[in-house]
């Protein structure tokens, strides 16, 4: 790359494919979100999906079960954002959250290998989805076991015979490393183990294709890049025959096979809607479902494309304008090695971002020393990391984590 | 009671202390809504609440988990309906659905009982509640089995040493009929036994108090009478100082002992918060908060004399105009007995409920012959009652089953 400036920012902006999907979101123009690892931007079509919800309320009521695609929702929404991960049709649905599709996929894996107790994960998973395992552990009494692993080569020589399931993160949610899912899954495969991979840091950014890896499940977050709103409904995908025998561990009446028979006895609903439970939270669905408007108008190899873009620029312009005033960027330079956001050490990094805020730059802080910067690239132009980081120049400059309105919050 | 009447309708109307609360409602006035057992009425508070939700997102992003109480909601909105269930301030929370926290507290009290194999519960329990038993019985491989009963006497018989938990629906959702819920909780505990009850059918309607009745947990859906919106959150109840060192079995980071600690090893929060698991869907949880205006204002006494009221005279005015049509009530006369609906029986039962919809009375239809008119006491007047009768009595004597528009409903 030439050197990063504010005439490339502009260059690379003008041949932007996608950039006429930034105006389906309310982007405040006094403000440049750089968060959108935690609650990505507001479609547009919200408003008035709310509105139909609450006239819907106040209206149909309970009618609203039937007139209205309250109980279809979850597929809908699963199927729109199906080619982000790679997934067929009908194959992934969207409800509840993170934490409880991670329980769904991990007991579900445990069921088809009863004859393993280990289930592998990251040191540095997300704690939710180690928190499950653990919980998982405990209530099993012995027969499930956790092995921690601290990198792709460490789980790849961890997957022995005996582990029963592979329970990752496509991304790491601090550093933004991202893992080889073909390569791990494949080494599951080959001792028998299943994979089971969280994409809440890549799904919406970068490249993910379950089929192509021949991920076994899979879940994720929706409200960070596929903008499902704040806390909105996660994912699950199951791989397409894997088990259609097998009762899910929370057997509810939407995973029924036949939901509306109102039969006593429970029967699993072949594929992924067994991972339903209870009935959808409607109001969360339907905020969510503005996206319905807006994924498919994305193709994923060019939403993919710009997040490259974006972030080789970022990445560029952080270390040409901010390395002398102490930055160093975390994130892997190959691409395929990153997530969705790019993370980077600083000084005074909690201040930092204390300070970025005040001059109109959202992004957000880890302990110790890490400044992440979240790139959606369906708002995020080149421009907007062009002037974040000539903010955040200045604020280093400034050495601003000295300033008493700054000092209370360098951790 | 002397004859029902639309004088007497107006005058217990002019006497009803909890009259005003109906005007904190959006309450269309050519309907009359007796569907109170699914999809509550909609406090006009909604609509601020929706602008303030899709305003925070657009403007605030993750700052609204520090800066609004998205974290909190869920017990904000526990402790809100506590009062309502004999509840003390903290033992509450509002979360996910119904099937999901019969999960947890099912689990959970089985955890407290390891030594004993056996969960009782209705025959005609609401299926979503019975499929998490047959899900836990399934997983468990044979530990876990299942008890039917038919009736609460045939309960109190079979709680016998080896009953681990009895799940059991405090009002039946198709008859109304209401159990003694401190006689089988005392049942229980003679044997060893849990108690866990679902009041999704009785709570905000009639009486309930889990203290008095000393209940091991309880759960309940929101969106019933409790006005939480289509599919809004459910909620649990834990006794305090039950298994206080028992994990939960769905372990997630907001169940955490110090859920912002980040930590990686769960540690169980003490009480009825280790069973919060994932982020909350915050969309679904904002629109609930409205009921935070509501609730404290009713006197929950009041509420259920009212409800007594409103069935009494309902129960009185279907006999009297309807009986000799061929109306017989299911609900039973003893309103100690009685849920939160008035269930009957009636000739053309499916096509009846449609030509109510017509007639602008919104009912429900249970297999074979039950319509039931759900009475919610907020915004259910004696005179939408004898309302909703007089057009019932219209549809009967016209048999409208027979013609052809509403013969295809007669199911």
């Amino acid at each position: 790359m030439t050197s990063a400036s504010l005439e490339l920012a502009q260059t690379l902006d003008a041949k932007d494919d996608l950039a006429p999907i930034r105006a389906l979101f309310e982007c405040p123009d006094d403000t440049i979100y750089m968060d959108a690892n935690s609650v990505g931007p507001m479609p547009k079509a919200v408003r008035g999906k709310a509105k139909g919800l609450l006239d819907d309320w106040v209206h149909l009521r309970r009618r609203g079960w039937s007139q209205r695609q309250w109980l279809e929702m979850p597929s809908l929404l699963g199927d729109c954002i199906a080619p982000l991960i790679g997934a067929a049709p009908g194959t992934v649905v969207m409800s509840d959250s993170t934490t409880l599709n991670q329980f769904k996929a991990v007991t579900h894996a445990l069921a088809l290998r009863p004859d393993r107790k280990v289930v592998l994960t990251q040191n540095g998973n997300f704690p939710t989805d180690v928190h499950v395992l653990q919980g998982i552990a405990k209530v099993s009494g012995g027969r499930v076991t956790i092995r921690f692993v601290d990198s792709e080569d460490e789980a790849i020589a961890a997957l022995v015979a005996g582990v029963a399931v592979a329970a990752l993160s496509h991304v790491d949610y601090r550093s933004g490393e991202r893992w080889d899912m073909a390569k791990v899954t494949a080494a599951a495969h080959r001792h028998g183990a299943l994979a089971v991979w969280d994409l809440s840091h890549s799904a919406g950014a970068v490249p993910v294709d379950v089929g192509l890896a021949d991920a076994d499940l899979a879940i994720g977050c929706g409200y960070k890049y596929l903008c499902t709103g704040p806390g909105g409904p996660a994912y699950i995908y199951l791989k397409p025959g894997l088990g259609d025998d097998v009762w899910p561990t929370l057997a509810g009446w939407m995973g029924h096979a036949d939901v509306f028979a109102f039969a006593r006895d429970f029967a699993p609903h072949p594929g992924v809607k067994k991972f339903l439970t209870g009935t959808p939270l409607v109001g969360a669905d339907e905020l969510a479902s503005a996206i319905l408007d807006v994924w498919p108008r994305v193709e994923p190899a060019k939403l993919w494309a710009k997040h490259r873009s974006l972030t080789d620029f970022l990445i560029a312009a952080l270390r040409q304008e901010c390395g002398s005033l102490g930055v160093t960027v975390n994130s892997p330079d190959d691409h395929a090695r990153r997530g969705g956001n790019v993370s980077f050490s600083s000084p005074g990094a909690g201040s930092v971002v204390e300070a970025l805020i005040d001059a109109g730059v959202i992004s957000s802080f880890r302990k110790p020393d890490a400044i992440r910067f979240g790139v959606s690239p369906l708002v995020i132009r080149h421009v907007d990391c062009w002037t974040a980081v000539q903010r955040l120049r200045r604020i280093l400059a400034e050495r601003i984590w000295q300033l008493p309105k700054y000092e209370k919050v360098s951790v």
